[in-house]
């Protein structure tokens, strides 16, 4: 069967190392939006009873889709929806005899894999921003915690001025809470425009009925060529690694063999090295940290675009924009992981200050400003977690 | 004069063509920002009477800067902000003896430079939105003027389906749109937390009388390593760059030789080839959107930042985010000009949709379609246009 | 067995439209190349006979891998090598008992994940480069039989002066042989220095020996933090990618419904317009050309690396340096194919030359000047093709 | 006088600490880089007596050059080549009355600037390398030195041998020593085709007298759209800038606070803590080397071209590749500078290494390594050094 479902290859994860947390954004998900939109289009169609496009549209089922005869329909035609409709047309037509034609009826392949693509990213950053929740809980009690133990603030790498833990830990707090307000400002359009983006062949509401059916936003109109919710979501959710990557930085300085103010839960180990516990999750944050930008780049590269469909560009964005989604949500998920396990050494934040007794001052005005800093921080983030997730 | 300020380099815009445009990002334009944050911190710091903070404030002569010593500091301190701050005491204590003590007090460099550099922001994107407002005024009228124009609509760069002309200036005015709402969703916070984020040498509504003093907003706490403000300024700018660099794009082509259907007013001459007249606007408008992701990808990088001022990410943010912010006037007042003497020839409109016979149809629905899409895309702009800007 | 082999994501090629032709730089093609170098270093190690370690080499089998617990290793460890080794030992230790400490003796994880990436690297642009070779020979051949054929040249978009087709297939060319240049000119270093780099542990001239074991270069040294032969490779394949993507637009606008000089062979159909007839190939050139650059960008901020491995920066590289590996292959494969069913519409060429007769002048000249240009390309392309390849 | 120079903006070194090295990479750098491929092309032309041509290169005085005539004409016509030659030629009719028709003879725009950029590549890679070599002399002497240094070597943050600061040193000088290599491999390619790349215009051997006139080389060939000649130099300089990156971040580490093996000489201040004494080099490597990344990235991107002369690549190509050339000459230099002034606190060394005693083992097997490491890492960097730099 793999064989099968592999004329060319196959990424399972062996260069990812979140990849156990990214299941969101594998092919099979993507493939399963696909559907899910062309349920949509046709319940929206009204060509059908209403019986019958049930029918069909749970006769539509993913696991049932000839990935070989799809990949090799994507490789002639270039887009992965041609060779899936033609499928789903024969599993309509097998249950409701004359239906294949109301399959995918007025609609052109980027709507579908527009909108899928988007339902994914709606999907993909649900589950992330519930993990940027725990990450932010952990965050309060690790700031509330540690708002009085006096550390030193470094600058540039060197010692610069007397602060606390928990004012760092309020720091990482803000980063993440600016990322959920990100997401939370995100719209979800789906797309749907027909052949040239007009929705000549459309119905007058059909656009926002499927967005209702989907759990979409309907932008009323069509972003064929105009990319600025693509950017958008690409952009937060690149927001969502840089921040998670500036935590994974800090940690995995906090945590070295010299300094280690920061313990962490379980670590990784070494193939050469039995003795070493690796602070594996703020690696692997700041990998993602690190990976996101190029990513951003090409999608806003991709945005400078042509006609109703441009010659490539389009194309360009796809398994970018599914990679910069699929590095937020491992991250969402590391930074949790991490986070649900952490420490403070406060000897070791002693002995650090101790370094540099000529910055040792009043603790009082220190604890005060602390205090103010973190109080801010917490209730900027109660702020947001208090509402209802989307 | 040139020499003295000239130890390194100067760009004066050889290798910038739209540079005319750009003088709100120019380092004089920086420099002013920094001295209108220093007047800003002297008047809210208290230490002086009002009298004698606005005596040294007008002192502060951003023309009488010695900018080589400026530049010698800024070589061995790696902030300009080291060694301005020693100019504007001296400055001060000229006019009034004993108050250079209270230039500065209680802020640290990077206050001062993330403060100008938003505060230039803040300058820049008001002007951009002015000339964002002006070509969506122009695109508002082009895509009224032919809704009812008849033209094909291409997709991968072959015929696809019949659409108007006043469809691709609806899809070109929906990115205009985005773009001012991408700008007017932005926050622009000024940065005061003195040494190392805590605020602690400071007064309590400091940040606040500043921000008021300045037309920025109180962002209620420091976001020295929390980069995300300036990645949602750099996001919003890299969008204008994109969706005016996919204007550029679609004209680019529609002047093309062989196609003809927009004609271009002043247009550019060839040392080689006098008989040309190049589509300058729509080369430098695609240029500047391919250049803004590589510079979107360096901000972005640059906020995988560490402990209270990290070791070089900051320093790499500064040039790239102020080209981003040039790039973004530049192509917001390129696209003004080239809308506001922008034409279309019918005759080619019709000559290009004459070679896909087959695809012509009942002009009725296709028209009835682009009211709808040019409706829905002017009353989008409209809006927003109708607002007052920030 | 496929859920046993993916507890978190698949990706099977659904967003990949050349994937088809990517194999070997599948999740598969790097395991096989992790258990080759594993295999180099135990006939290297010298601890176990020749029959020995050719017996527990062979027991190695890619296929009987665990990939569950591999991947649950990789996530708790951060490298896919620590739950390989393990899973090998048991393999050794099942047909030589006492040999699973000559596994991996004196290596580090990233020994292994280096070279094996490395050994990809080469094995992936050995096919490549069969694949340009094919694509420069289809442009030998056309630009040889149209160096005869005036066609008009473009700048800017606009009708420029009078060339042939032969020129733009010379221009071609150079690309193509160009990137052949590039990639001629690469070393493919092992990677072999134990724990942190200094190789204290292993024999002295291991590190030569597994080289040539493996059909890699000896570099002489270890690199785990110096990437520069890493940034050499992806700078040279995603060079591959841009003089593919540049034909690709120059092929995608050659084709266009209103040029048509150019005429494809087999070319994808349309979800919406069962009429269209697109340039698949060259769409998905260009796409590649713009998501090459993204993924360089990443692999060259990794190599700002620290200590003896770094927190984040060598984990960011793995995934981008093998996408940037799968793009030129892809890229290759998909010119070749382009290539080999390409023709020229030789009215269309006189009907855009005709558009501008003001610029037609003497033949002769313009013909001398296409057979020294497209002369010289041929040349230069021979010159490298008749080399062995590597 | 500045005043006439700035129509639009000038940028004289605010935000780029580094400046005071770059002149050679500065606007004037580049207009008399143009002027000198002017002089060239009069020169090879023929058209002049020998004599006649070198009295009107005379005449061309790039300080005489009008710069706000030459912004407007940039402005206009998108290229700074048409403006200057108009002026050039009326330099030319001053002195050699009837002379103005052989200024610019045959060329076309893309002639003179691509040329012009070349040149300046050479120029300032030309004193790169000098200061490369500098930077490798002080390393071979720093390797060499601390060659029995026994240290503690690190990985992803954590102790992980023992090594010595002759094995770091020996690191930092092979990545100086691959990037003096990578340089050493480049050509510097004139450029000159004429309007469309042909050459048609120009006399049979001009190319080569042109590149002997300017010290670059004869590529026999127009590389116009074919720009692997830039995408080569480009990733070059990005390599510079990366690998003195990697050591900006190891020294910004190891000169932290709390470890201080590493001790600079001359460093920076602080505008709010008097008392720092930044590793001001170390940081703004660092920050080069992030930089160049996004920069790279533009330049690819630029490479996927289209026609003779495309729609907007060209363009987005001449400041990123500028600014490459100058972030390559800054790191350049702050390396020379930084390891010029560099030393090992040993104690601090011995101090880093009692943390973990369990990692302390018999010293003359760490030292024969580090002898065999540093031994390898100096001979390779002799082995360039010797020769006669380009």
């Amino acid at each position: 069967m793999t064989e099968e479902r592999d004329p060319g290859w196959t990424d399972w994860g062996l260069l990812e190392p979140l990849a156990a947390s990214a299941g969101a954004t594998s092919d099979d998900a993507v493939l399963e939006a696909m559907i899910d939109v062309e349920r949509a289009l046709l319940r929206a169609g009204g060509d059908l009873s209403v019986r019958d496009a049930d029918t069909v549209a749970d006769a539509f089922r993913p696991e049932a889709v000839d990935r070989a005869a799809l990949l090799e329909g994507l490789r002639t035609g270039g887009v992965p929806v041609i060779p899936l409709v033609s499928q789903l047309r024969a599993m309509a037509e097998a249950v409701v005899p004359g239906s294949s034609s109301s399959v995918h009826a007025g609609a052109t392949s980027q709507d579908v894999l527009d909108s899928a693509l988007v339902l994914v990213a709606s999907r993909t950053i649900r589950v992330a921003r519930e993990r940027l929740l725990d990450t932010g809980a952990a965050l309060v009690a690790l700031a509330t915690n540690e708002v009085q133990t006096i550390a030193i603030a470094r600058t540039l790498g060197q010692h610069a001025a007397q602060s606390t833990v928990g004012v760092v830990a309020a720091g990482w707090l803000d980063g993440v809470t600016s990322a959920i307000e990100e997401v939370d400002s995100l719209s979800f359009p789906v797309q749907l425009g027909g052949a040239v983006g007009t929705g000549e062949n459309l119905g007058p509401d059909v656009r926002a009925v499927i967005a209702a059916d989907l759990g979409l936003d309907d932008p009323g109109r069509s972003w064929h060529t105009e990319r600025s919710p693509i950017l958008r979501i690409a952009a937060s959710v690149a927001v969502i690694a840089a921040v998670l990557g500036r935590i994974g930085r800090d940690v995995g300085f906090l945590a070295r063999t010299e300094i280690g103010e920061v313990v962490l839960g379980a670590t990784g180990g070494s193939s050469a090295m039995p003795h070493k516990r690796n602070p594996v999750d703020a690696v692997l944050l700041t990998a993602n940290g690190l990976r996101a930008p190029g990513l951003l780049a090409t999608v806003h590269t991709a945005a400078v675009s042509q006609d109703a469909r441009p010659v490539g560009e389009w194309h360009a964005e796809w398994a970018a924009f599914r990679t910069l989604l699929r590095i937020a949500l491992e991250s969402a998920d590391a930074a949790a992981s991490m986070l649900s396990d952490i420490s403070i050494d406060h000897a070791a934040v002693q002995k650090s200050r101790a370094i540099s007794p000529g910055l040792q001052h009043d603790e009082a005005a220190t604890i005060a400003a602390s205090q103010r800093v973190v109080g801010v921080a917490v209730r900027r983030f109660r702020s947001l977690s208090t509402k209802d997730p989307r």
